[in-house]
C-alpha cells in the first residue's frame, strides 16, 4: 500500500481536568478518535475536539467506551451485550450531533480500551459493537485488528472494515499483539517500529517475537499524543512514510 | 383550536431503579419526552421507551436536563450557557441515534426540570437551548410556556414554537404559573382542570388566581402519569377532551 | 445453634429513586446492610435507613459495593485489590460517620454483590477486603460464606467472621451456592426452605442437590424484602425459627 | 500573632487524571485540605494524599465539596441544607477512615469552593456545615472566613474555628474579598502580597482597596499549587514569614 492512516485518541480531557496534547499531536494525524463521555472527554471537550480535527483537516471518528471514567475505560466489566449495543449507539449519536453542530461529518468508529479488547476478544461483544454500529450509520468505516472477531462481524455485516496495526507493539505468532504484561511487548526503538511498518505495509506482514513473519493488514496506525516521547515517535513515523513515498491520509467513507 | 397534544416525561428509570407507569401512560397522550441520560433515564431505558412510544405511536421528543441523577435534573446550577449548549447538543444527538436504530424520527425537544425553569426565566439559557436546537435539529418543534425567554428565542430563531400550558397548575395574571411553594399551586379537582384547559383551546385566556383572564398559547398539556391519581386525571382530560370534538394528536415538525 | 441473625440489604434508594421495602423488612430482620452510596444508596438515604434501623433495634453493617450504580454492584470488574482496598475503607469511613451522627455504632461488613463474589472466589480480593476491614474497625463483624476464600482471609487475620448462608438457594456438593443461572438454583417452596435452614442450624449440613449432605456453619441468615413475597417468605421462616426456639438477634462484636 | 498556618488544597487527581503539584507544595505549607470523592480526589487518591501529608509532617482536614466533579465543586447548586449536611457527614468519614487505616488523625475541615461561598454567604448552609462538623468530630478545627455566616454558625456551636485569610486576594471595605469578577481582585505582586499578610498578623488590619483598614483576623493563609508561579509565591511568602519570626504550623486541635 501507498497510503496508511495515522490514528489517535483525542478528548479525553474531563472538566477541569486535562489530558494529552491534542494540539501538538494533530498535526501529526489523520484521524482522530474522540472520547464520547463515557470513559473520557464531555460534552464540551467534545466540540472542542471536534472543532480542532476540523481545523486540522483530520478525520473525525466516535471512540466510545465503557461507562468507567475513574477507570479511564480500560478495565472490563461483564456486561451484556444488549447494554454495550445501547452504549454504543448513545455515544455515536452524541458526537453525530456535535460534529453536526460544527458542520462536519464523522467518518469511523473505534472502540476504546476494554471495549476494544472486549469486541476483539469475543464474538458476543464484536456483535453488539457490529450491530449498534450499523443501526446508526452503517456508512461509517470501522477500525479493528485483522484476525479479530470485531473485524470479522464488521466485515460479514457489510461494513467498511479499516484494518488497524502497531509501530510501537510487538506481535505474537498468531497475529495478535504481545501482552502488556511481557515484558517484549513493547517497542521503543524508532528504528524498529518503522521497519515494523514499512514490512506491514510493503509485504503484508509482521515479524513475530518467534521470529517468522505471518500476515496482518496495516490500514491505520494507532499513535500516541501523551508526553514529548511519543509525540517525537510519531513525527518520526510521519516523516519516514511520506520519505519514502507513502501517503499519510484518512480512508474516506 | 379542535387539536391538542398530550405530553408526559417518561424513559426515568435507570439501571435497576423504576420510575413511572410509562406503559400505562402512553396510550393517553401523543407525545413523549424521553429522557436522555443526565437527569434521568439511560441508553438501555432510551431503547425501550423509544419502542414503546413507536408502538403507541405516540411522537418522541428528545428531553435534556443538567447532569444532576441525584437531584433528578430539578435542581437550578449555576452553569455557563456554553456548558448548556453542549450538552443539550450532545443529549438530542443521542437520542437521535436512539431512535434512528429503531426506525423513527424525533419530532420535538422539550428541557427538563431546572433546566426547563433556567431557559424560561433567563434569556441566557434560553439562547442556549434555541442555539443547540438549531444548530442540531432545526426541524424538531421545541417545547416552552407563552411570554417565556425559551420560546421568544425559539420564534426568534425561525424554529417551530409549540405552547405548552398546564391543566393541574393555577396561573399568576402575568400568565406564569403559580409557584409550586405557594398553598394555590396545584388544581387538584378534575373538572376545574378541564375547564381550564377548555378555556384556554376555546378562548386562548387563563382565568388567573386574582380571577381575571389572561392571554395564554397552549397547543400541547402536560400530563403525568406517576401514580393512579396521576393516569386517571390524564385519562378523564382526554376523554373529556375527545368528548367536545377535540383531537389529541402531536403537532408535526 | 439455638440463635441465629436474620440479615437483609436495606438503603438501596437513590436520589428520587425508590427500591426495596425497608420499613416493613425492619421488624423481621436483626442486621441490616446498609448501602454506602457506591452500587446503591446515598448519603442521606444512609441517613435514614440508619435511623430507621436504629428505631427498629435492628443492628447496622456496612454494605460497601463496586462504584456502579447503573449495574447495581453486580458485575465484575476488572479492578486491582488496592483499589478494592481503598475503596472499601472508604464506604466504611462514610457509613462509620453517618451512624457517629445518629449515635449509633457499626456492628458489621456484608461486601455487596459481584465484590462479595469476588472475595469469595479470589484471595487477591479476600485479602483487600479482610484488610481494610481490618485497618478501619477491627472490631466489626464479617459476614461471608464458609469455605471461601473471604472468611478464610478473615479468620487468618482475626476477625470476627460471622457465616451466612442461605434459606432460598440450593447448594452444591462442594457446599458453594447453586449458580442463579441453573434451573435448581431458587428454592421457592417456604417449607424447604424452612426444612434448609433448621438443618443447618441443628446439624450444621445441608442437603445439596445431589442429594448427600455438607457441613455448612449458618450463623446469619440472608433474606429480602423486594416485594410482598420475599416479605412474607422472611416473616415465615423468622416466625417458624422463633416458635422451634430459636432467637433471632445480631451477634454481637 | 507569630504563629500562622499555610494551607492548600490537595489530592484533587481523580482516576488517571492528575492535577496539582502535591509533592512539591507539601514541604511549604502545614495543613493540607484534602479532597474526598464529590468534587475532585477518589478513594485511591485520598489514601496517597493521606500518606504524603503524613510524610511532610502536615496536619490533614477534610475538603468537602458539592457532588460535582465536572464543575470541580466550583458552581453553586440550589441544594437542600439537609442534604449538604449529609454529604458533609459523609465525605469527613470517608476520609477518617482513610486517615485511621494510615495511623493518622484529621486536624480540620474546610469546606471546598461553591460549598465555601454558601456557607458563607447564607446562614442555612453554614448551619448545616457546622452541625455536619459538630455531629461527627466536633473536635475538628473549622476553617473560614472572618465576618462570615460559616465563622459565625462555629462560634455559636462551639467548634474551634480557624480564621482564614488570603495572600492574593484584595478586600472590600466590609472585609470581604473582592469578586474575581473585578480587575483588582488578585494580588499578583509577591511583596504586595507578603505585606498584607504582615499587616493581617501583626495589627489584624487589611488595607481594603478603598485604602482604609479593616479588622480581620488571619490565621490560616490560603496558598496555591497549582504551576511554578504559584509555588514561588507560596515559598516566598513561607520565607519572609520564617525570616520575620513568625512560626509556620498548623493549630492544634
Amino acid at each position: 500500500m501507498n497510503q496508511v492512516d495515522l490514528n489517535c485518541d483525542l478528548g479525553e480531557s474531563f472538566g477541569h481536568y486535562v489530558i494529552g496534547n491534542d494540539e501538538a499531536v494533530l498535526p501529526l494525524i489523520s484521524s482522530a478518535n474522540v472520547a464520547c463521555g463515557f470513559h473520557a472527554g464531555d460534552y464540551s471537550e467534545m466540540r472542542r475536539t471536534v472543532l480542532r480535527a476540523k481545523k486540522n483537516r483530520v478525520a473525525i471518528g466516535a471512540h466510545p467506551g465503557l461507562p468507567d471514567l475513574k477507570g479511564f475505560g480500560r478495565r472490563e466489566m461483564d456486561i451484556t451485550p444488549t447494554e454495550i449495543y445501547d452504549m454504543i449507539v448513545y455515544q455515536i449519536g452524541a458526537l453525530q450531533a456535535v460534529a453536526a453542530a460544527q458542520k462536519v461529518d464523522l467518518n469511523h468508529v473505534k472502540p476504546h480500551g476494554a471495549l476494544y479488547h472486549m469486541a476483539s476478544d469475543q464474538k458476543k461483544y464484536a456483535d453488539a459493537v457490529v450491530q449498534a454500529v450499523h443501526d446508526v450509520a452503517p456508512n461509517l468505516l470501522l477500525f479493528g485488528m485483522d484476525g479479530t472477531y470485531l473485524t470479522t462481524a464488521g466485515e460479514n455485516a457489510g461494513l467498511h472494515v479499516v484494518y488497524e496495526a502497531y509501530a510501537d507493539r510487538t506481535y505474537q505468532p498468531d497475529g495478535s499483539l504481545t501482552p502488556r504484561s511481557q515484558a517484549d511487548a513493547l517497542i521503543t526503538d524508532t528504528d524498529q517500529a518503522l521497519q515494523q511498518v514499512l514490512e506491514m505495509l510493503r509485504e503484508g506482514t509482521v515479524t513475530t517475537v518467534a521470529g517468522r513473519k505471518t500476515k496482518v493488514r496495516a490500514e491505520t496506525i494507532c499513535v500516541h499524543g501523551d508526553g514529548a516521547a511519543a509525540l517525537a515517535f510519531a513525527a518520526t513515523i510521519r516523516e519516514a512514510l511520506q520519505t519514502r513515498g507513502i501517503k499519510i491520509d484518512s480512508w474516506k467513507k
